[in-house]
């Protein structure tokens, strides 16, 4: 992918040396970008009335692997920009709801297949180091991604010591931020429509010499851009839910690669967490379920 | 699957009619249930001093649709039974770190491949009627589970009315519950080691004549049982970590089908919230961030 | 206490009429407010070099009833204006720390019996009906303000229905009010230096029609202004810290007079929920307790 | 205070040495000791037909200081025993509405009151100290104490390093503590009906040699004599509230006395959160508030 190209600006400079069919075509997206990006091949050509095939030539004259690949990068370009009311929109137009009920899943699982092709081990195992050898971990996420950051606190807080989350709380994130040093490390999870404050507070960090590690959904995303250290996992917007599911995905593997790398502090924390849950009756232990079963 | 049968019960009725090799591989898995669930037919067989061939006829004679049918059960039987501490042996036996990370991954997608293919949409629909036609819904998640009722939360409470989550706070989760009445319903969310007072409060409601819609992991969990509807989605255990993805994937599914129901509305809503967002500059609104792109 | 006249203008307007030792004292009050406000007439005087009483008569022909009457509406004037740096250095030169730890506790004291001098029933009586009467009841409040918000939720929770504590939190506070109707009543809790945010959305469901009822320190407040019904109760701002104590007797009067027009409900409710707690240990039952006492 | 002695032991030791009148005392009291302990000399005697003289030699004879004193501690005994339901009829049958919400304040200046007349400045100090001196400090509440433990983490989070609130959350208390070692200090914030499992996690990290500091309400409560340090403040049980204001204003107290100790700290710490507060208008800069004033 040619993550830090600018779509339009592409076209703009090669606006020249079009043909005249790929001249309408280049009207058109500068025009309906929020829309061409969602059509196929056919569908723009017919809508500017050329051919299917001089669409597909119009992509490769601008640089790319084909259509699917311009397609692609204008989708990442403009999905910041979609309101969720357009948005909303698009899934009313473009699908049956028999149809968008299993593109949901099946458009999780392409996320999660595109976060394992595109991960690079060596940035993953960068990252994994630097949590690990933090003074302390802070990890920070508003909104929807809140959910995240909680959910990866709630597994290293098991397996390593100065964890904190930052979420909308009493205090401000930026008061819950303002002891950081160059020895922390900051986690940041941010995905469309990115929130404003945790851009904001990602800077903040960062000017304080932090070190910051952006769990995202692309290399051109705002959060990417201030990060040290980016891992990539796709989210996955469907009418007005973004759907996180790549991200737990990383996430998990996160938090178990950091648990391998404590070896048997981990049998040891989870021996005495064992003890706790049995004390305190906090799971569910099957013996009278199990009796119902057979007694049934 | 077999989901309401006990295997171990199963195997004692049956004990009788089996083969001398069978009976060596049944005494094998009464005894050792936690390691038989993770062998192969192969390994079982070498276990036992009997033949692959052996192990997967003694699958057959149980009725089982082949041998990994029966491990499948065997899994979900004992899923609840291992802890995290036998969990985390199992993987740093089984796997080596590298096939670990990508086993993450692939577990994840088959899960929601898995809930795809298990989902009945009458029930899936049936679902969705019981929350728009309650008067309350609450939302019920505890542990790991708090992420996803939280998260179900943010996206329902866009598009309903009433919507409560309810999971640990100053206020018990029983006194959170303490008004409901037969015309709400409580969304439950229990997964893996399942959550004690998550089932405790379940059957409180249960008691109090309230619709009760899990969100689980398979029909023989404690909370299917509770349930008057049960949505499944497996969840994935990998050493000290329940991946919650298929659940998430699922939510997202349902938090859409509501909306799609709600029609119009929805568009007035996210019309009414785009403008708070935009007069609380919420969401980062890429302007700069494109003029950045376009002038580096 | 004039409570809707400005100091400094009033100041301006009797300037002419002053005598020359009145005039110093007026030039260094509007130049040094911040640190006249807590001057005794004593040292105040000292600081101009005029007598004790020159600066009682000053008060005297502003029209307020005495020097301590004035001093008090400079304070109330200056608070919000003063930033947590000056007020930390007015501690550290007004008070010697033995002092400081009395006038903590006697300030406290003082405001909660302010409260009880300064409460109008009638007032207080209608906040009441009006939240006995409302379809659902917001409790709004951010920063310090928050605890007291949980606090006046932990409690109204037990004995009316639809209550929300609007805070910090995934969804925007923005979000939490967005589906208020004219039928719904927020108690918003607005304290020195007064969270921006709360005001924005006291105005926000006051467009919509919903009632507001403010709790805040005094009827020159911005969140008073904004307020259909005012309860006061004076925070009390040493140093860094403000002091909620007032705030909160005033919210244990508004939900037992709640309780106690609830009746005999409030009877049932609580043997409901003492049946709760009874069952899942929720309170220590002090058997063991008192048999260690007896047997020491 | 004879804190340590348990009233009803004293009696049936002495009984033998009573008068006649004095042993219908006795047995009354041993009986009914929920409804005694709210009586007054006159009525306790009037209801077992005894002269008031008669309850006061009584008192006397046990070896209090007049039957004030006896009272005191029969309220202490019972207050934790007391259910709320019981509470709430003792206020039907003993207020008019109107004195109860006078009582309210009343009560709450007097436990202020109380707290500064009780404090021992050494310890205070020696908590103080102790804070300063620890690695990291745990604040403990849960139900209504988690709004002062919020509170108490909120003040104490802007002036020194590792504070963290130990509150009802998805990590269960004990999670939370788990990695506490000796050189740390956890404070309990414990008041009637005592949580149980405030008390258990007390006890906990005490066997983990780690040091508590009690904020409860009598010497004689169970989280008393867990704590290595106990700062003493009443709470305030009217019907089924239990108002929490002298605490909050030994918690301010606390606050302050730490803050004085960092010295100028303290002073920079702000002045980069007044920068903080400023730039993303966390505050309510009144500016235009007082052109509303002058214009009015």
């Amino acid at each position: 992918m040619k993550d830090n190209i600018d779509l339009i600006k592409l076209i703009q400079q090669n606006f020249a040396k079009l043909s005249k069919g790929q001249k309408l075509i280049a009207e058109y997206i500068m025009e309906n970008y929020d829309r061409a990006a969602f059509m196929t091949a056919a569908k723009l050509g017919e809508k500017v009335g050329v051919s299917e095939s001089t669409v597909v030539r119009f992509a490769d004259t601008l640089g790319y692997d084909g259509y699917r690949d311009l397609q692609n990068e204008l989708q990442e370009v403009i999905k910041n920009k979609l309101t969720t009311v357009q948005r909303i929109s698009l899934v009313d137009n473009c699908s049956s709801k028999e149809n968008l009920f299993e593109k949901v899943f099946k458009k999780d699982m392409s996320n999660i297949n595109k976060t394992v092709d595109e991960i690079d081990f060596d940035v993953f195992q960068d990252a994994v180091d630097k949590i690990l050898n933090s003074e302390k971990v802070y990890i920070l996420g508003l909104r929807s991604s809140s959910f995240l950051a909680g959910y990866l606190g709630f597994y290293l807080n098991f397996i390593i010591e100065n964890v904190t989350v930052v979420t909308a709380g009493p205090n401000d994130i930026f008061e819950q931020l303002f002891k950081v040093t160059d020895k922390d490390v900051v986690i940041g999870i941010s995905y469309p429509r990115y929130s404003t404050r945790t851009l904001d507070a990602l800077n903040y960090v960062k000017e304080k010499g932090c070190k910051v590690i952006g769990i995202t959904d692309s290399l051109i995303s705002p959060a990417a851009r201030i990060s040290d250290i980016t891992l990539l996992a796709s989210s996955n917007m469907v009418s007005f839910v973004d759907s996180l599911v790549a991200p737990m995905s990383l996430i998990n593997a996160l938090v178990i690669a950091i648990g391998m790398k404590k070896g048997d502090d981990i049998t040891k924390y989870f021996k005495d967490l064992e003890d706790i849950w049995k004390k305190h009756s906090v799971y569910n232990f099957t013996n009278k379920q199990n009796e119902n079963i057979r007694n049934k």
